[in-house]
């Protein structure tokens, strides 16, 4: 290998994070932190490598061959980097189901790997927000879930006029596939696909396809449900043509019943949308998915659901669970779109020039007097003209520039220099140190 | 695969961080950075992989087969997954190294993969905190990274008899067994590599060991500085031996400076320690290691120095810079061992009980309410009997358990109960927010 071919870029479908983004990254991370937090939940975190079976498992084989990053250890193991978490979260619950008062309520935010054609919005590495309920059947947790995603958005301020949460149930889907429209598992498998594909082709492409799973009036069926633009109207047709099965009755009852909660905890924004799918295959209950509304970002940002059988994998009884993952992409691209990243800048409380380089012992000593105060404070070491190292305390962003020469070592004073203003004044230590409390 | 085979432990090597693990974790973290920003470094990220070149670059095709993670990615890209951060870091400020005012002053907190047989303090995947300083040759800069080194450990209430600061300098190394010594390249490097492990072999092994790299009165000089218990002693012996060599009089004036500023800026627990090599070929000026001094675990935990020429990989010029990292491993041994681990647990403000599942709705809409007043709430779903949810509102930690039942919700009143001290009381709404602003 030459040297000279050494590339200073990151691998591709990666991100370096400077200083300058990565404070954006953080103040991302806290606002999630402070909502989690106010709901009480815990934050945990798995080993970036987990043995391959435990994705097979999960997943199947197909997922684990095509878009992961898997590979053997030098002992022969078989590992992976983790595509998404709720397998280790499974892992780590199955391991001490016993040691716990549910319900948990944990959240990470790790950083996951898929192999990926890197494109707008879809990159090889990205950190992804994890939040999971576990132990609890109530609809109010399902709820909480909702108000947890809604929350995440509202606290970096965007309105519910900013977002839209979809919501559908897979017992609802259940019973209309194959209670009312009588489909068999392979054909309610093959129409959920292609319902979950429905904005990406026309509505003849559409509606040609249906006709190639299901004889035409059934279609028909399927296609006046998922016309309705109301769960009411749902319903009403749904009732129509179900003639009192008791399966449906309860379906639409049960999410009568969370959707009624839902709006009387205020949800405004939260729609039934019955070609809601997701793409995962072991969600059980509610599923949700959160839009944005923004015409120049108008798509699913995120969204989980109820999933209560992924102990099975572990040879454990069903728990009920509910969760979801929320990408920093697509929150980036969100709080961008709508102008709610504020300009996050890293700010020091002082930086100290030193006029003659035989002061820096003496200004190192006061440095270090104002860090025992709390104080972010950065000294200068080159000794170059006060100037150079005032534009230096400018760059980095102080609040104060505090100069120390041969008149302020001798009188142990320093001249405090407030960088917003340019004004200066000499003042003793102590006095220092309380104007630069006093902001 | 068979389901009943899957594990629910960690891959070897690797730790599940609970959250009673999460939150140790992160008070460690919490900690270092306040020091991290009082001391004016910001932090950076980059990407988990990187190809494997960088590594190659840095350290060599030995360290990159034996102990890396490494694989081909699907589009034949040899990757690795980080063993360590500065090439990272390196490759970063060579991408960018027109862009920033210098000095940098950069840390982050990786995860690192090494391939090792797990024991005590070394893990396969570990946490390391690298504290890096970019762009100066000031003195300052070396005296400013061992301050934070000690500064790192003394925030969490270390005192300077807990550990000691052990010093050395490579240029003083070199003019020692280059000028005075009189040895070739190949014997020096043998000699330091000897040198690093005298500690780990016997004084008749290491002593027939020096033999056979250099004659025997050589020998002696190496052993008789070695012995020396102060700089001014190493110092006395060195001027005997070299004969009024410049470079060796240089090496000698420039540590002897380092020393004293070290000294002047009141670092008690730095001592001067010619056996100290540190493991990388890459230092250039000063290296020094910091050792826990309790008997029960009388070892190195962390170390670093002035490496000037790492951007050498990039074809770009030297660069002044210092550099340390910091593992979780040895950080929470050396916090055990001399007790300042604090129990850090994870508290809520309230736990909402609620004694009949009609009043859910109402408990939502109140424990709403006080998130909004940004306390941390969790509310019961259960209906289960208000013992039962006392003991968990006990179990996770809360200050208050807030109990709704029909004369509550009747009345828009609250119980109040102090969880520690079984006191509670009926109130308004208002009171009872105002109850939980008062602690």
């Amino acid at each position: 290998m030459s040297k000279k071919t050494l590339s200073t870029r990151p691998y591709k479908g990666t991100r370096d994070f400077y200083p300058e983004d990565y404070r954006v990254h953080q103040y991302m991370f806290d606002v999630i932190r402070t909502v989690l937090y106010r709901f009480g939940y815990e934050e945990y975190m798995a080993p970036l490598l987990e043995e391959t079976d435990l994705y097979r498992a999960k997943s199947g084989e197909e997922i684990v061959n095509e878009q992961t990053y898997s590979f053997e250890d030098r002992g022969g193991r078989d590992l992976t980097i983790r595509p998404e978490m709720t397998p280790s979260l499974a892992r780590m619950v199955a391991r001490r189901s016993g040691d716990y008062t549910y319900p948990l309520r944990w959240f990470s935010i790790p950083n996951l790997y898929r192999y990926e054609r890197p494109q707008r919005g879809r990159l090889r590495e990205h950190y992804q927000v994890n939040v999971d309920i576990f132990g609890t059947e109530s609809k109010y947790a399902d709820i909480e879930a909702l108000d947890v995603a809604r929350s995440l958005l509202t606290e970096f301020g965007a309105t519910s006029e900013d977002f839209e949460i979809h919501i559908n149930d897979r017992r609802l889907i259940h019973a209309v596939y194959s209670e009312v429209l009588g489909l068999s598992e392979e054909q309610s498998y093959a129409l959920s696909k292609l319902v979950d594909r429905k904005d990406k082709i026309s509505t003849e492409e559409f509606q040609s396809q249906v006709r190639e799973i299901v004889a035409q009036d059934t279609a028909k069926h399927l296609e006046t449900l998922l016309e309705k633009d109301s769960f009411e109207a749902f319903v009403a047709y749904l009732r129509e043509i179900s003639s009192d099965n008791q399966i449906v009755e309860d379906a639409i009852q049960s999410f009568e019943t969370f959707l009624n909660g839902v709006r009387q905890v205020g949800m405004s924004n939260v729609i039934f949308d019955f070609e809601l799918m997701r793409g995962f295959d072991y969600y059980t209950g509610f599923v949700f998915e959160v839009f944005d509304t923004h015409p120049d970002n108008n798509r699913a940002m995120f969204g989980g659901g109820r999933y209560d059988n992924l102990l099975e994998i572990f040879d454990q009884p069903p728990m009920g669970a509910i969760g979801f993952g929320m990408g920093d992409v697509p929150l980036w691209v969100f709080l961008e779109t709508h102008g709610l990243l504020p300009q996050v800048e890293d700010r020091i409380d002082a930086y100290v020039c030193v006029l003659d380089t035989q002061y820096l012992a003496a200004a190192y000593e006061y440095t270090q007097m104002l860090r025992s105060h709390d104080f972010s404070v950065v000294m200068d070491y080159s000794g170059r003209k006060l100037s150079a190292q005032l534009k230096t305390a400018d760059r980095k962003n102080a609040r104060f520039a505090l100069c120390l020469g041969e008149q302020e070592v001798r009188n142990e004073t320093v001249t405090v220099r407030t960088l917003a203003t340019g004004e200066q004044e000499t003042v003793s230590f102590e006095k220092a140190v309380a104007l630069l409390k006093q902001v």
